[in-house]
């Protein structure tokens, strides 16, 4: 199956359009704004001096970098002329930054240019190079120039002569992974041979020597060196790190054409689609190390599940969507659609100047107070002191477009339902739709042969036209297609292994998880209990751009103030006013809860 | 109000008889057993020289003297040879290993002889000598022997001189309270001023001036240095350690007839009592710092709880229970019922020779593989590292006695409900009951004014006899009373402000709070909910010397391996096998729940 680039697809209106228009016009001037007011931008020329007000850190390039793609992606659908001069004027500085061997990092060519090159595993070198490729991979693709992609070539290539050639580098394969996909990218397009071989070494190569250990002493387990990536059965440490090297593992199995380590990616997939990911598809349940814990511990008040993770989590499974060459089956469609409507988007403000890094399910204002823990994120930020999350925010909304199609050589596959005209092969096809606000879709296609996702979450589907059914997609022989997805409010449940959700529910209307904010109700929303019998209905109301939905149920009506009691606590009536979970934390710090007692 | 000590009180039958059997004949023996294979007791001489097998750590001496303290209780009780040999033999020691000073600590007088002495706050130097005089008065009240007094009397007055006259120390005061109370207790004994000056110096200078933090930096709130005493007014910091101050407050209150202090202990204890204490009397709910944390954090699985500290809470309460004037009020003995029967109690095995340092209100054994958190303690060990809990157990449980009575100049009050004969001021008082295998009590008394405390559990009082209530006690004017506090199962709901609990409930059988244990139930002890309008039932079969409880509820049956599904939780029904919760954890690890849905 191919995956069919966002570049051959415009957004049209509706969700995704909206988010799309304010990525555009806030997002990516924000994230640019605070990257610039904290240093990010000026010490990217690499001319960092004693005494100079900001200091380049080891990873503010990739940061930089990352947002250079997104902004790439940008340009791609729509020139700006303002937004394409700060990135010249950006890759302007990168030129000046280069050594004499290509190099390229604005930490280690100016503050740390003493200190020796690629000795320190942990040092981000070649998770920035990395990133630094994508982005010249992005700008080449998006409007032809290829300066940046000369700097990143050669750094790329220096990179392979100490790595793989002489293998004179202190350490055999990165800390922090990332450059992997990123050389599977600019192996794509150019493909030069040595780049696949260097993406291969460093996948394959990785765990099978002990290499310094980046976290605690966890035999490498932090950052996926623990064993080789074909023993791996087991999704661990750093939640980012992993899927980063799940992406690139998924894609050498393909360029490849290697049925182990395509076994090795869907089994590593699995493991966090049924043991290890929040009904939000957040990833990464836990703080220490920002990493996976073990399975079916998804703490909901104490979740770190990082915007990144879920990000990387929609990178790695719209690679093992779009090399499901037999049998396309849609869990990886289905994940990913959890992933970008719930754990991604609520990494950004509706607004999208501000975002969380760590995306919890329950916010408990009073355990602000408790010493113990991490200090809890309630509200978004403009900007972190590793900010790697909004540049991606910033990426993968603009190239949304990429998650939308897919084609295998009999057929064009619909994986997500989004506003869309696009020209595929010469053919075009045409989705109009509201979703997620309903489940209605139109589709006008030159393209007969076309198969349809049915949304896991479906439990009816209107459409008079003939269809047949197979791995959760339904296969049609038509250029016009009206179906609807019948999208009705539904409680959740989760698997009574995890401790953390149990006899509670979560509502859930098509694939946007919904929640409690207590502004909301009149009431503490951990003192609620949802009635799962009664229907919920959609008010005339939206936020988020998605209906409020009103359940019913009850809440505790307590009066003592003595911490224990024999009284049964009494109930009253309560209405129960749920918004969009991507949509909380934007009117201010609350109380909040995805997981409501039933 | 004034204390009846366990000296005149004859535990006669019933269950902490066998409690106390079980220390006297069990436990003394083995924590001594486990102190010596340790090297706490051969180092007691100070003889440590480089390459011995152990080295005396700065509060291993506390550990053998609060043992001493537990000793000399139940020999103060019934001589016992051996056990009083093992006494003397550890006094020898420590008459050699006194430096010229008179100063004494086992690890200072032998491997840190070089290290300045009360140089550094947390090197524990008074909290040693606090349980040196602890031991040395009680050893004095129960043989009459005065060798250890003697060497604790001028441990003392070097510390007197260096702190209090002269100043020289090279701080106020101690980093872990102790002495205080023990230097009462010596002023008690002597009536010596300078112990009670010295215990108000130590006291009242504590957080006056700014000390060294033991703990972070949290503006000295671990060591209760925050600020003074009279303006302390939530229990914060290491718990034993505030309890162990807050006793010396009320001490001093009495002693100086002080109603500021005395207020100030009041405050405490409500701040405990109302918004910080475990159903179980378990307090320090958080193992950072082994501390309080905020009001209403008690979290279930991941409560510290203290051995010590729930012990520490019965000697405070203990404190104001017996300074309550005027109107005696039974709250403080409803507390330290609390303690004993549950918070206290789970700290050692039901054979007597195994302790929990922590005591969990939840065990979930999934939850070791969580690498965030602590290593979660799920069988009770036969020594510690840090070994203060078993021989706290030890002294507490001899001197259980000491709970039982109290009285103001008119009247005597009944404040636990423990089997006795004892003879108090001439008059002579007997107790007979189960309790609290049933509330039915009988007194003979030749004290005619007699109170009895009723327990705040009790919904029913059974008693033909005239009485009248006031502040939760019974005032009666009979030689002989026969009365039945009716127990029942009875469950229990916290206030819905602490979270953790919500939509929960315990099931108390009069005092005792009971637990779920997995291997007693055909299911998951946190997959179980249980039917409150359904009356729980005492089956014929005890566990801990009282009778397992049998409640009614139901269990999700539950099929999906899925990780979410909208397929609510199918209920079966199920029989729920309560033990008492100090009970846990004596066959096996296992899964454990105080806290069940409801």
């Amino acid at each position: 199956m191919e995956m069919i680039s966002f570049k051959n697809v415009d957004i049209t209106g509706g969700f995704w359009a909206e988010r799309q228009k304010i990525n555009r016009e806030t997002t990516v001037y924000s994230v640019y704004d605070r990257f610039k007011s904290t240093g990010r931008i000026s010490t990217m020329d690499c001319s960092y001096k004693e005494g100079d007000p900001y200091k380049p850190h080891i990873y503010w390039g990739s940061d930089v970098f990352k947002w250079m793609e997104g902004a790439a992606y940008i340009l791609a659908k729509k020139e700006d002329k303002k937004l394409h001069k700060l990135v010249n004027d950006v890759i302007d500085d990168v030129e000046k930054g280069v050594d004499e061997n290509g190099y390229y990092n604005s930490y280690f060519n100016s503050i740390g240019i003493t200190e020796p090159k690629f000795a320190d595993r942990d040092k981000h070198e070649l998770y920035s190079a990395g990133h630094m490729i994508e982005a010249a991979v992005a700008l080449y693709n998006a409007t032809g120039e290829d300066r940046l992609l000369k700097i990143a070539i050669k750094n790329t290539d220096y990179i392979d002569r100490v790595f793989r050639i002489e293998h004179s580098a202190k350490f055999i394969t990165p800390g922090h992974e990332e450059i992997e996909l990123a050389l599977i990218k600019l192996y794509d397009l150019l493909k030069e041979p040595k780049y696949l071989e260097l993406a291969k070494f460093f996948v394959l190569q990785r765990g099978k020597t002990k290499e310094q250990e980046i976290f605690a002493n966890d035999g490498g387990v932090y950052s996926q060196s623990h064993t080789d990536v074909l023993h791996q059965t087991e999704a661990v440490g750093h939640a980012v790190r992993a899927v980063y090297l799940y992406c690139a593992i998924a894609d050498l199995a393909k360029r490849l054409n290697d049925k182990e380590l395509q076994k090795a990616a869907e089994t590593l997939f699995n493991d966090i689609a049924d043991k290890k990911m929040y009904i939000t598809g957040g990833i990464g349940a836990q703080i220490l190390g920002e990493a996976f814990s073990c399975r079916y511990d998804l703490p909901n008040r104490d979740a770190y599940a990082e915007t990144c993770a879920a990000i990387g989590l929609a990178m790695f499974a719209l690679r093992l969507n779009n090399q499901n060459e037999e049998e396309p089956c849609s869990e990886y469609a289905d994940v990913i659609e959890k992933a970008i409507y719930n754990g991604m988007l609520s990494g950004v403000s509706l607004s999208g100047d501000a975002f969380f890094y760590e995306n919890p399910l329950a916010v408990d204002l009073d355990a602000l107070n408790i010493p113990r823990g991490h200090a809890y994120c309630t509200q978004r930020k403009k900007v972190f002191e590793c900010s790697c999350c909004p540049p991606n925010i910033t990426r993968i909304i603009a190239s949304i477009g990429d998650y939308i199609y897919s084609q295998n050589k009999s057929r064009l596959f619909v994986n997500q339902y989004i506003q869309n005209k696009a020209e595929i092969n010469g053919k075009k096809v045409e989705i109009t739709t509201e979703y997620p606000k309903n489940g209605k879709i139109f589709i006008k296609t030159e393209n007969k042969e076309i198969a349809l996702r049915k949304p896991c979450w479906c439990k009816k589907v209107i459409c008079s036209q003939k269809y047949t059914e197979q791995n959760g997609y339904l296969y049609f022989n038509d250029n016009e297609i009206k179906i609807e997805f019948l999208m009705e409010p539904e409680f959740y449940y989760a698997n009574n292994k995890v401790h953390a959700d149990i006899f509670k529910t979560a509502l859930q209307y098509g694939p946007v998880v919904y929640c409690l904010e207590e502004q909301d109700q009149n009431e503490s929303v951990f003192a609620l209990k949802v009635n799962v019998n009664e229907k919920p209905k959609l008010i005339n109301e939206t936020f988020g751009g998605l209906n409020i939905i009103k359940a019913f149920g009850e809440v505790i009506n307590y009066s003592e103030n003595s911490l224990y009691t024999a009284q049964k606590p009494k109930l009253k009536k309560a209405v129960l006013k749920y918004i969009p979970y991507f949509s909380f934390a934007n009117r201010g710090e609350d109380n909040m809860t995805v997981w409501v007692n039933y």
